[in-house]
């Protein structure tokens, strides 16, 4: 999984009818200390993230094991919403 | 799934026989301010999409989730056109 | 899907016994222009293609959906000859 | 797989509820010769492992064939608790 | 698939059950004309490859398309030892 922050949102009529209701998140990735990289996803929002929470995504067909996203043509899913992370006993990030 | 303008479309009469009738567009993917990296994808076009619209593209199995690509030897999928996005607040692209 | 130049064969006696007959080619994968990129795979060869032409490739589980790579440890394979594409109402490539 | 060390936990209350027990661990990939790399993986931990250590990761849908991440929306598990490698006949790490 | 070197061997004995038995090769990734990488990935040796062999290796599900790995947490997979490739006409390698 990736850790990852809500940056904002991806609005779309025009879609596959299986994609009704589900809220595309855009998803910056962050570094081990929480710092945002160039890299972002665009992240089916299994979990009602909001902008600016810290999130873990899963990619693939593991992003297709949510009630949410069955069977549906997503690859990256928010499953967690991030408390906190610590590396070598140091808090990286708390809510 | 990423964020892609398409760009241009891919023509092949010599193909697995059950990818008669898929059209394959070229993709370039952009960064989360909508700007042209040096990626590209080549993708099933499940939507109808034209070149100039920005899409969403979704790779791997989940690319196989449609009724156009389901059991097919295609990895890539448009499965949405992108009305308009925002980051932060700021709106980065509207159709 | 890549876009890629068939450049060579890979030959291998000692393998998997559900792979025998299947080719394995060498793919340069190739940018939106049709230059040789520093990148290349190994392909499993679908089409009967030739060295020099340019190829479709499909990567993942989805390069197990054509007969002759169904359930086999396969991880890509050359699903399309492309005959030519075009970016931006610019021809790039015609075979 | 790939090999990493294991350098962090990632803790989360609100997840899809199949989540629930799965303990995601921060993973830091390392290069052949042990050393700490600047890419890292959250990880689900089938194995009890600890901080330190150095495990096998596996990614993708083969991340999901655990009796403990099985048909959940995880696509990276620690498989494994590496003992010791080599290369060339050199010792690259011991536990 | 990828062209890789077998260079050294990973040994655990804290591992996923299913796991017993496999035995885990570092493969280091070669270019097209056979030079080392600096990427590697750990396999699981279907083959009896040994240290210096040049292998394919299938990644991702389809690591688990053979009878050894099938069902089991493995996304790396060597199904082939390489006995020659050639590069436009040019034979790269030889066993």
């Amino acid at each position: 999984m990736n850790l990852g922050k809500v940056v904002g949102t991806v609005v779309s009529t025009r879609k596959e009818s299986v994609l009704d209701g589900i809220r595309f998140l855009l998803v910056r990735l962050v570094d081990a200390d929480g710092r945002d990289t160039s890299s972002f996803v665009v992240s089916a929002d299994a979990m009602g993230a909001g902008v600016g929470e810290m999130v873990l995504t899963a990619a693939g067909s593991s992003a297709r094991q949510t009630s949410m996203t069955q069977n549906r043509p997503v690859d990256n899913v928010i499953m967690a919403i991030v408390d906190t992370w610590e590396v070598g006993g140091e808090t990286k990030y708390t809510k």
